[in-house]
């Protein structure tokens, strides 16, 4: 029997109180099934670890994640570690990603269930049936580039700049996870690759290798190229267009991942996983794990801590996430997003949209469903 | 009596349609004013002038465009010279930019009439009320900082790279524009800065420019900062919250002005300027004019190109902030943006907006109102 070991990252703000139902649902999984044991245990990470160890990302913590068969992360950050600190919980993260080589984050944006159509900022039939999933390369481009600070340099006191780098290899690489993603889906999903080709040097390669390497090692997939400024249009104007794979770089897929995120109308309902490999289909021959963080995509909402109302649908579609991408369980995982459907066709809302359910309730009701 | 000289470039695809209507336009004011002479004379520009002298900026386009008063533009570009092309249009218009120094790019977005609500993507009551002015650096950053393409370096064959650069003096002078337009309104316009200050450099420099030049020369004025990440998902969610001036650099002005132009509903009725240097308030004693470009933010369209259906209302309300921002007419300006909502709130629409009407016909209208 394969035993998992899942490192957990509570984090800061409702971070933990998200963590907890995730958790419990993972346990549900474990118990009800013999042939799956998941060891699990938590770390210091955040705001929470500088305050404790003076280091967002303390060395005990990095080498359980190196370890980790997979990471379960709840949310970091706050105003206590605001802009102007010196120790910040976002260099930890980008920290982390870096040692772990997590250069494929992965962020599904569509309706976990039709009964949240209403939600969206955007009018019912311009949303109804979006289902996008965007890859964002993230361990390359303007994030980690050479850079320079203002007032570094003799020669230039009054400037300062970033590099948006790429190789050919770190775009090829990226380019596989989406295509195999694109290929887990029946029929394969159609993938959109998004870059500022008319202007920047990094993205006539990045157009390049995406081109060539969809069509030397997967003739199969359908793909095209959008500017980066006319893709943001379509997410807001026409967001079926770009049904299926976006593809893109690490800034621009920050940018238009967030932005594709409020479509579906909770940002507490949308998962995210961030990974070290190309995922083959679970079901595949050649499938191979890979490591990687699994994450909601909200941020700490230090506001509502504490109080036992936040969302724990975006973390525990996370730990779906984790099941099928970092260990090969579609079965689990399925059963995990077939249950928060049935609790979201209920009518049960947390309070971000609208309802008077707890983070404790949800829980429960999920559970109960498994 | 002041003779303001205009060059026009009509441009490619619908470009020449929509400029016929806004020059009609600028003929009526001229004749109606006996105070303002308008010369003008028009130049080719874009894919038109590849075609012909094999440059999208010949030389002589340029000389004209140096000598104008001011410059008003159609649309350039189209598939017959696409991204594989080696001499593109765009690459006109960023020599063209860098070449007059116009910094500044002035997008509004907002509805020229409340009888439009409805074509928006969003929800009515999310867009109702909307009023941002996006300000974008437009001659530093990525653009034009330096780059390398993909095998042109011996020691790094296999990678490409842009630098996103800005100096001290770059964002005072754009920041000195936002407060100008944001102290033009009366109460002045609340100025959001937006950037990616938790990651890059060149973002740190800028949000730390931008505090201080606000916070000393104009104290008087209400600003605070975002990350681009969180704008992208504002302007969907809840785009009042961006209500006033959005203040930003090169690339993320690109993708924000873009993704907030799709709120109006329809990208042929706004407008937008390219200046040299900050406007004053017209009306202000110390008011210079400046030298800029003009044009709607709609593409070439070459799709519908030859019709006479297009939209002329972006270019039409394009010349009325060329009479405002490079000439100080105020009074003309505005008449020109009276008669256009009130043509609108008749309900006449073009076929961009589920209508009927040709570019004429909205033409003769807007004239009959002047
Ligand atoms: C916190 C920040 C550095 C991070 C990023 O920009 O990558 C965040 O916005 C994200 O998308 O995970
Ligand atoms: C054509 C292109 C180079 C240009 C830009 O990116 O600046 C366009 O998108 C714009 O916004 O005017």
């Amino acid at each position: 029997m394969p035993s998992y070991r899942i490192v957990v990252l509570p984090g800061d703000g409702i971070g933990p109180e998200v963590i907890s139902q995730a958790v419990r649902v993972l346990e549900t999984i474990a118990t009800s099934s013999p042939e799956i044991s998941l060891q699990l245990e938590s770390h210091d990470f955040g705001g929470c670890a500088i305050d404790k160890h003076g280091d967002p990302l303390p060395p005990s913590t990095l080498q359980a994640c190196q370890e980790a068969d997979a990471i379960l992360m709840g949310s970091i950050g706050g105003p206590k570690w605001g802009v102007d600190a010196k120790i910040r919980p976002e260099a930890g993260l980008l920290k982390l990603r870096k040692a772990l080589g997590l250069y494929a984050n992965i962020r599904p944006a569509n309706f976990a269930s039709d009964s949240l159509l209403d939600a969206s900022p955007i009018k019912p039939e311009l949303v109804k049936g979006v289902d996008m999933i965007v890859i964002r390369e993230l361990i390359g481009g303007l994030y980690f580039g050479a850079r320079q600070e203002l007032g570094a340099s003799a020669e230039q006191p009054d400037t300062a700049w970033d590099t948006m780098i790429y190789s050919i290899s770190e775009v090829q690489r990226i380019t596989r996870v989406a295509a195999r993603i694109a290929l887990a889906a029946n029929p394969p999903l159609e993938i959109h690759s998004i870059d500022k080709a008319n202007v920047l040097a990094a993205s006539r390669l990045w157009r390049k290798v995406v081109t060539e390497t969809l069509t030397n090692e997967f003739p199969q997939l359908k793909f095209d190229h959008h500017l980066v400024d006319s893709a943001a249009m379509l997410i807001v104007a026409n967001p079926r267009k770009l049904n299926g794979v976006i593809l893109t770089e690490n800034l621009f897929g920050d940018i238009l991942s967030d932005q594709s995120s409020v479509i579906p109308g909770s940002l507490g309902l949308l998962p995210s996983a961030s990974l070290a490999g190309a995922p083959s289909a679970p079901s595949a021959p050649d499938f191979k794990p890979t490591s990687g963080i699994y994450e909601p995509i909200h941020g700490s909402a230090p506001d509502i801590a504490g109080q036992g109302i936040a969302n724990p649908i975006g973390t525990i579609l996370s730990a779906a996430m984790l099941l099928r991408y970092s260990f090969g369980l579609e079965k689990p995982a399925k059963a995990i997003e077939d249950a928060v459907r049935k609790v979201l066709d209920t009518g049960v809302r947390t309070k971000d949209l609208g309802g008077q359910a707890g983070s404790e309730e949800i829980g429960d009701l999920i559970v109960k469903e498994l």
